[in-house]
């Protein structure tokens, strides 16, 4: 079977790149010179029966991925499958699957098997747990555990992965010569990097990078090429650890694209705010114009319980800048797992980020929702303005609140309305 | 009695001066200079006798402040001060008083006399509701009418106070040859387009401007010049409307100066993201290098409920590019007065998007924070990373909410700690 690059490639238009055509306002011949080029992935495992095709890329809209998924703490499957759920409604155009606890097969093939937006994983989540509970240590984890795990999880129909393949132990390297404050925050690369300093290795996903072409080229998965040495930190931002493994994953996207393997490529990260247009421009230049997958940016550090805030001005300033997917960070981000409540904000912050650079970029039909706002608003009409509200029922509930009566104005100017005065001055 | 800024041109360190140089760790000798120059503003009303000086302007902290006020919907004084007491308790560095209620004055003179921090107001709210009470119309109030509530406020001990100096028949001539989607949103620029256009006169606020000039002379009210044209959506921004009231200002802002009168210069209100740098440097130039003092900008009009957001996302992007002064704007904006709690929504996010600007603006002690926290979290030090918290009562709340037994880590990754793992193995 063919990948969506593959048949791009042979001149074919696939149902999926119609659908996200069409999604997209844009010609399906020109979706389609994208997806052969690489630039516009459309993660579709073959197994994923019921998905709703999405594309991510160049001159698509900015999409958002919420991360949901068990832990140790918190192993049990339903409330995720709620939380799964919730950000579809909320809009969400991925979930990501990074279940630790309990009954991770259970939990992916369930989440998988209810997602009608695509789905990815991160299998070393999963290798490493089963590592610890067959042979007791992370560190004793086998090549062929972890390949067995990505080949299962592309099986159950996983439409992209996140693979720390850049993370090598020249990168590592260099980050401890410069030294780092939180050297390793990504749970892959943590995992990756205890098992190659203990076992005295190179990165198996590096080294195996073939086999995990062939395995992503039989489903058609799309390599999300993992950030294992991302900032964690702003002092951290822009490093030679972080910039090393960017180096590495500009040379696998290469490597992928020849086998006919879509790729995206993930980034920081925590970043100063000024550090973050360079920081894309860098990725689409070493990346050679591989779709960027980005967590955040988060602006700054010392904002637990609203790094959606800190995410959604990073992610705004990012997507500007040619990021094109956003992975969302919820309230709970550093302090806890996050409640059906924090998934809920955190898409609709990454939402509005994601739009507010769609705006920028001259994405067709996002201007024009703002413009029907202001006219919605010209004219005081509220059931206009709800239903154009990124959060309709939202924005009712809180109007609703706090307006009892007045049903023309709102409650904060009350009488002293501008809209409605300067309506009487400014007839045209 | 000389203001701040006569002072300073006349070469002395006012206590004011020395009160802002501690707080940011700065020289007094350099606040000095540059509030001579005007470029520094330090609103402190003569008569406002309980005030925590600040400072607003080049090289400082950038300085977030929150509107409260009581509404014809909700007259009520009381929770006003509990918004005032909430507003300081989470950081806010200035409140405006918008009351439009009644007992406007009683209202005014309660949170000036409560309040550590500066207090600004919007004299032209009070003469147009008391025009509509002894004219019984907004366009029968008179010159005399707005001039002496201007000084009654002044005597009461505002700080500062916007004043729509600039919006011209000419600048509403422009605007209405353009058109706009939104007209004018300003609510006290729509009092006052309302007045010009009915009457055929000029802004009594502009012919006027120099018996302005003495009253804020008299009591050191800094000036806000206002901007009555400010864009009500992503359309209307950067029109004509909008930079023909920026060049009044340009000028008003010389002759306030002329005078001894500190300034501030307000600045949008809804404005792409790709619009908002060039708008700071505009004003930058175009105003002298006067404070600026923005509304949002918001990056997008689709929000409402989320505006808070939408304000941080713009908020940081304006601060990074000059702006001195971020009002908030609070997630119950365009729907309703807000509560106590969208207050102190309101000033946490615009406080993230100062940080964030302060960091990469480079001023003292801003990045230390971030550092800090980078450090706690590298050895999992959750009581000094609750402490280094924007909001230390949120994110203990909120971590404790998810994490009923284990102590190292969080419940997120539980056994799978990326940061714990790699402690054990990144040993230097």
């Amino acid at each position: 079977m063919a990948t969506q690059m593959e048949h791009a490639r042979n001149g074919i238009i696939t149902d999926a790149m119609r659908v996200v055509a069409e999604a997209e306002h844009q010609d399906a011949e020109s979706i389609r010179e994208r997806v052969a080029r690489g630039v516009i992935a459309i993660p579709a495992n073959v197994n994923h029966k019921n998905l709703r095709f999405g594309g991510v890329g160049e001159g698509l809209r900015v999409k958002v991925n919420a991360n949901i998924g068990t832990s140790s703490t918190f192993p049990d499957i339903e409330p995720e499958l709620l939380k799964l759920d919730e950000a579809v409604r909320c809009g969400a155009d991925a979930v990501m699957d990074l279940s630790t606890g309990n009954h991770i097969d259970e939990s992916r093939r369930a989440i998988i098997g209810h997602s009608p937006v695509m789905v990815g994983t991160v299998p070393i989540y999963e290798a490493t747990v089963e590592a610890i509970k067959r042979h007791g240590a992370v560190v004793d984890m086998t090549v062929e555990d972890l390949l067995s795990t990505i080949e299962k999880q592309a099986k159950d129909g996983a439409d992209f992965m996140t693979l720390h393949c850049g993370l090598t132990r020249n990168a590592i390297e260099r980050l401890r010569k410069e030294g780092r404050v939180m050297d390793v925050v990504s749970r892959g690369g943590s995992f990756l990097t205890g098992w190659m300093l203990h076992n005295d290795k190179e990165n198996p996903l590096y080294e195996h990078y073939d086999e995990l072409l062939d395995i992503c080229a039989k489903y058609d998965v799309t390599i999300s090429l993992g950030d294992g040495l991302r900032p964690g930190c702003l002092a951290d931002a822009t490093d030679q650890g972080q910039i090393s493994e960017l180096l590495n994953l500009g040379e696998l996207t290469l490597r992928a694209w020849d086998r006919g393997v879509q790729v995206m490529v993930e980034g920081p990260g925590h970043m100063p705010f000024d550090q973050i247009a360079a920081n894309m421009k860098l990725e689409k230049q070493l990346c050679h114009g591989a779709p960027f997958y980005v967590l955040g940016p988060l602006v700054t550090d010392i904002a637990p319980g609203y790094d959606h805030i800190t995410a959604a001005i990073g992610g705004t300033m990012a997507a500007v800048s040619g990021a094109d997917f956003l992975c969302y960070v919820t309230p709970a981000e550093h302090l806890a797992l996050p409640t059906i409540e924090d998934v809920h904000d955190g898409v609709m912050a990454s939402r509005i980020a994601a739009h507010a650079a769609d705006i920028v970029k001259g994405i067709p039909g996002a201007k024009e929702q703002d413009l029907a706002m202001g006219k919605a608003r010209k004219i005081l009409d509220w059931e206009a303005q709800m239903k154009l509200a990124i959060d309709p029922e939202y924005a009712k509930k809180k109007r609703g609140a706090r307006n009892p009566e007045d049903e023309g104005a709102c409650s904060m100017c009350g009488d002293y309305c501008a809209v409605e005065i300067v309506n009487q001055y400014m007839k045209k």
